[in-house]
């Protein structure tokens, strides 16, 4: 710092701890090397999708969580490198089987670049995160990442996606665990791991990155209906377009005008009008509220992990991570 | 051995060391067992990929190479089943790309559980890999996988399937190297690693390896023409229908009846008549000549690089499996 530079992280994260600015450009940089590395064919669209705008904000857990500590540099910035090749392929394949156009308002790489080079693209970038974890060597950080991404695998199937068909709370929980919470874990525990602290404490990191995660998830969900915090407008009712069933939904499901609702999960393509009724017909219930509520419950439950962490910047970081994931400010 | 029980990987590899055929049995149990473990929707398909009678070709070279030395009982089964796991994923994933039908007789994934079901079959199989990785611990080895699995997925892009278009023999090379040699390679190579063998003797498998890998190809390059050696009848020239330019088929282009064969190549639906003509144009060439010539001084170089392994049954093997590739008995 003191440099004056404004870097790209401290734009994204401004309350950030001293230090932390600077690794995550590093970051930056090593995905752009990791697109340049690969086949050819995929330097495009791998670069495309390592640099789309993401907010990095799993690197940046794995490097705070790190940093509680005394993490060797070099190893820090590979595996926050890992944590975010690992994310992109997952989006990569999701659009895939989702079909999705657009993404962060660019094009995703299958709609950009067709199937076969997009599913080539997320399969090298994979491999690449096990790569790159194999250049660290620490089998406990392989572990974490096997683990969130077989959970991801499993999440890819969107088991809660019913169309109007009953789905519980629970479904829809272990949903967002494999797809969400596993990825926020698996960040905390290799930056835990890598810096060197307690057992206790990185449990105490994988109850933090788990609650944070389906927290943030839940937040997503509520965004999809009421718009973003700040700007004018509903939300666009894109879960409810592809028949996906969030926690609110689900909340509006069973105690509101359920018919209108299920009428767009099950339309595979609903008129404008559509969606608004049935946005409308969950907002007219307390399923948002509800959801809050959850959410809240899930923060307060990972602020009291990170009491077990040493005091810090970096802990205070992930508290106020945490606190505003419920504003959606991170 | 002695009980009299004929196992399955017996009638496989009638001419396998001793206490090899156990290995490879376990490892059979072992592939049900990641099935078995499978998120549910997942089950069922991944059981039919992993059980739909490869010959564990990947396995029982990691085996082999690991018991020239001295391996860990446990690793040695988990690292074994760990390379068809990921073996498995390629296919299945590959299987999506190619809109591929059958293999070996029975549907693909993709043709019996849809795009959906397979693609996330073939991560959970690839995440799994490397969990099972993890819990060996040993870096050496993921670093083996990991770099096997960036080629393999370079490789997904058939490169050389160029409907038509110029192929030289280099890039038919590069494209088999991360598509076939490849996996080959990073079985011998994590099998010399378990068995303790000294990097000479590492480096030595690695070659073998490859070397087996690239013949391998090519004798299935050939087979493709000519059909399967003992049987009546000619080759399907199911390479020529996907437009696939294996090396005999460049030789052919190179010196037939060049129209004949880029017509099957860049035809997307050929007729039978089409196709026969294609490959009796292949076959009017020394084409396969070359190609079984240079499969052969492959064969010669691998077993050079045996010659580096400790005299043992399993050597001895590895070598009848070089030899027999040529002949497609293995």
């Amino acid at each position: 710092m003191g440099s004056g530079r404004t870097t790209q992280a401290s734009r994204l994260h401004p309350a950030l701890p001293e230090g932390s600015f600077e690794i995550i450009d590093e970051v930056e940089a090593l995905l752009v090397g990791v697109a340049g590395s690969a086949p050819a064919d995929l330097v495009e669209p791998a670069l495309g999708a390592l640099t789309s705008g993401g907010k990095r904000l799993r690197p940046l857990l794995l490097v705070l969580s790190a940093r509680m500590g005394e993490p060797r540099q070099e190893d820090l910035l590979g595996a926050a490198t890992a944590i975010e090749v690992l994310h992109t392929a997952t989006l990569i394949h999701d659009d895939i089987v989702d079909r999705a156009d657009s993404r962060r308002g660019a094009p995703t790489t299958v709609a950009g670049y067709g199937r076969e080079i997009a599913a080539a693209t997320g399969d090298y970038l994979f491999a690449e995160t096990f790569s790159e974890l194999a250049r660290i060597g620490d089998p406990r950080l392989i572990r974490a990442f096997a683990e969130a991404s077989v959970g991801l695998a499993a999440g890819e199937l969107g088991q809660y996606r019913a169309n109007g068909a009953t789905v519980d709370v629970e479904a829809y929980l272990e949903h967002i665990r494999k797809k969400t919470a596993g990825l926020f874990q698996a960040a905390c525990v290799a930056g835990g791991t890598l810096g060197g602290l307690s057992l206790v404490q990185i449990d105490a990191l994988a109850s933090y990155g788990q609650a944070l995660g389906i927290a943030f998830q839940m937040s997503d969900d509520i965004m999809d209906l009421v718009g973003k915090p700040g700007l004018m407008g509903k939300g666009i009712g894109t879960d409810l377009v592809e028949g996906t069933v969030t926690l609110p939904v689900i909340f509006a499901l069973g105690e509101g005008d359920a018919e209108k609702i299920r009428r767009v999960l099950a339309d595979p393509s609903p008129t404008p009008e559509l969606i608004e009724a049935g946005i409308e017909a969950v907002l007219a219930t307390d399923a948002v509220a509800r959801t809050e509520e959850w959410a809240s419950g899930e923060i307060d439950a990972a602020l009291e992990d990170l009491d077990l962490l040493p005091d810090s910047p970096e802990r205070e970081f992930l508290e106020s991570v945490a606190s505003e994931v419920v504003g959606r400010d991170v």
